[in-house]
């Protein structure tokens, strides 16, 4: 197997059977829960053991070393051809948000392997190993709900965890005391560190929205991570008497509040990729026949380009501040969350449409309104990810869905991946 | 005192010295309450018999009789020269909301009797005797703070009341209750009807608004009572992820009901007269990165004219309606209340122009966005109101402020008013 113009090709028996066995290992591992009747896997919980045991028996049939590094994340590796091959990273995160869904996170760890079990059984046809290492990553700390922050998985990983160490969740327990108490040895840490030349980083996700159901395609290419501003707008006028107070004389904060309400959503709508949500309005006093003298509202606001994410929600502020202003009404702004958008690399990104052509598949790109590993990763190698569809766009809820024909879709088009990557490497 | 051309005139030193006597009389009636440190005196409570006790002893210095009704209702009558004269009926009310201030309702009041004494000076000087009775009304209620429908007092006197009696208060006591125990006859109820012609019905009352104070004037004509719509408005539509759900594929309750509130601002400042309050607002689950799926929110609207209410009313419904479709978001509309409006007498009005033309004094007409006694007694006479300017707008509020130099424009007027009627009916 050496060049892209005679790939190789899975049987629809390999495909079927790998799908299926993608699919029942989400299920027998959605059953290993800290929660009886949901699926609540939090960072180094006991029921994380469980899920390393099932996944290290897969790694072991394909002649993988498994080791479970000092921050819990399952490392599973493929050797190279030679020691000092590059190491192309696969995987995703174990842990889960409570009362969660059957595939965010762990389908695309669980497909590291289903990936790696495809290419072994091509090459048991003749086909050519990869001339690259691969390890197979399972996170252990991506959704941040025991400590507020996410990542500390693949942060140690990068060797960017130390500053995390300290976090204490509600318990007042450190992410060193969970380290420890889970047996493992936090001055490991910088062992947790990637050494050697990396090929690059692949997640396969779960989309967790309704673009790509509603374009009607099983998968997409991740264009970039967006970056998004979170604030708290605070608008402060004077509660005065609905009957009694004319329309020119009102100082109506609700009334200045629902106006950027509606020009966060046209700018939105007026601006491609750009989401703008008000999640949080409230008037107060809150009465039905009191003018509001204080509205309290929240905006987030996300787009793939920065430049285009600042320059609206600039713009957005302004309108606040204009709104606020012509009703004698104060604003103040409060700043809750700042972070910058992540492309992916454009490389991968090629041989995944690439591949996408080969495999006869629609391969739109979409944008991950979500933060997922692969921006902690993209910031220290070429990273890549695909996105499955979510058939009723729900994540982070027990009815979360992937259907086993979009997860043929997305083996055929990683593996394919894979032997793209290995031509460019051969 | 035969002819419009030549009006009676008070002195400034009477002027000055009844201002004075109605601003102590107010302040001396405001240390009357149920409960220490605030005004609070609600319907048929004790400290009601102080009140009635301090107005009697200013009603016998005139020579007039007084009785209380079986409602509680204080009439001092001042007969005519017949015993067949129609009456004029001034006053306003006695009761209070909780933490009130020293003018809502008993100004009125207290320049029903001081626009009397006026009269009778002027007579001392040899000015003619009113050709007709007058009756000053002190009505027991009108908050509708105890029993949560108001105008007990009002309905009383135009023979409506019969329905209201088995209501009942927090405390489960109904009103028929509440009349016996404070001594009074509920059986009588009919005697407190008004008999015999009724000239019409004044009543002088702090405006509660800022109208008056922006204009810079003194004194309004109230051209009518708004009437008004209330309803709640639930939208329902789908929550979801603020950062994976693409504008186009939200159903975003909040983003409709903003719209709904822009347009009831939009509307009501391009109807003269239109008031129309979003009250409430509230999004739910309201998180900071969840699109909501429900909002909730109130519309309160006014005008004087109840065609121009109604239209402006329908078209807004109509926006909330077509805002909730656009984003496949339904709404539900609940009615809370439908009041109509009520003129006020076209004569009456005009006497009052009359009489603010004759004192030099600016008479604008303003609506009177909240509910008063006048609008119960418009239904069975002529009925006219004047307010006097709310120097910080305040009202139902311990700072609740009239001006004395206000005071005594009104009292001018108020007199002026009698002698142009008195013309009339001569």
């Amino acid at each position: 197997m050496t060049a892209d113009s005679r790939p190789a090709s899975l049987s629809d028996e390999t495909i079927q059977a790998l799908s299926h066995k993608i699919m029942d290992a989400c299920a027998a591992l959605a059953c290993h829960t800290e929660v009886e009747g949901e699926i609540n896997r939090p960072f180094l919980c006991a029921t994380t053991r469980q899920v390393h045991a099932y996944l290290t028996r897969w790694a072991d049939a394909l002649g993988m070393t498994t080791s479970i590094d000092a921050v819990g994340n399952l490392r599973s590796r493929l050797a190279g051809p030679t020691p000092d091959a590059p190491t192309l990273y696969l995987g995703s995160h174990l842990d889960t948000v409570p009362n969660a869904g059957a595939y965010d996170g762990i389908l695309g760890v669980v497909m590291g392997y289903a990936m790696l079990e495809a290419v072994r059984s091509l090459q048991e046809e003749g086909g050519q190993p990869l001339p690259y290492a691969v390890e197979v990553v399972g996170f252990s700390e991506e959704e941040g709900v025991r400590y507020g922050v996410p990542f500390i998985g693949s942060r140690a990983l990068v060797g960017t965890v130390d500053a995390m160490l300290e976090l204490r969740d509600a318990a007042g327990q450190s992410v060193r005391d969970a380290i420890r108490d889970y047996g493992l040895n936090v001055d490991e840490i910088g062992e947790a560190q990637f050494r050697g030349r990396a090929l690059g980083y692949f997640e396969i996700h779960a989309e967790q929205g309704p673009v790509l159901q509603d374009a009607g395609v099983s998968l997409g290419v991740v264009e970039g991570i967006a970056g998004q501003n979170r604030v708290i707008l605070e608008f402060m006028g004077q509660a005065s008497h609905a009957g009694t107070t004319p329309m020119n004389l009102r100082r109506d904060a609700l009334a200045a509040a629902a106006r950027f309400a509606v020009a966060a959503e046209d700018l939105a709508r007026a601006t491609p990729g750009l989401v703008a949500t008000v999640g949080v309005m409230q008037a107060r006093p809150g009465a039905i026949n009191v003018i509001p003298g204080e509205a309290y509202c929240t905006l987030d606001i996300r787009h793939a380009r920065d430049e285009v994410r600042l320059k609206a929600f600039e713009q957005l502020l302004n309108t606040a501040n204009a709104a606020a202003v012509e009703r004698g009404v104060t604003v103040t702004i409060t700043h809750k969350m700042e972070e910058q958008a992540t492309p992916m690399s454009d490389a991968f990104k090629a041989l995944l449409h690439r591949a996408a052509t080969a495999e006869g598949l629609p391969h739109p790109e979409l944008v991950s309104g979500a933060g997922h590993d692969a921006m902690v990763m993209a910031a220290h190698m070429r990273a890549a990810m695909l996105f499955v569809r979510s058939p009723n766009a729900l994540s982070h809820h027990p009815d979360e869905l992937v259907l086993e024909e979009d997860v043929a879709d997305a083996l055929r088009l990683g593996v394919r991946f894979l032997h793209l990557l290995a031509a460019e490497n051969a």
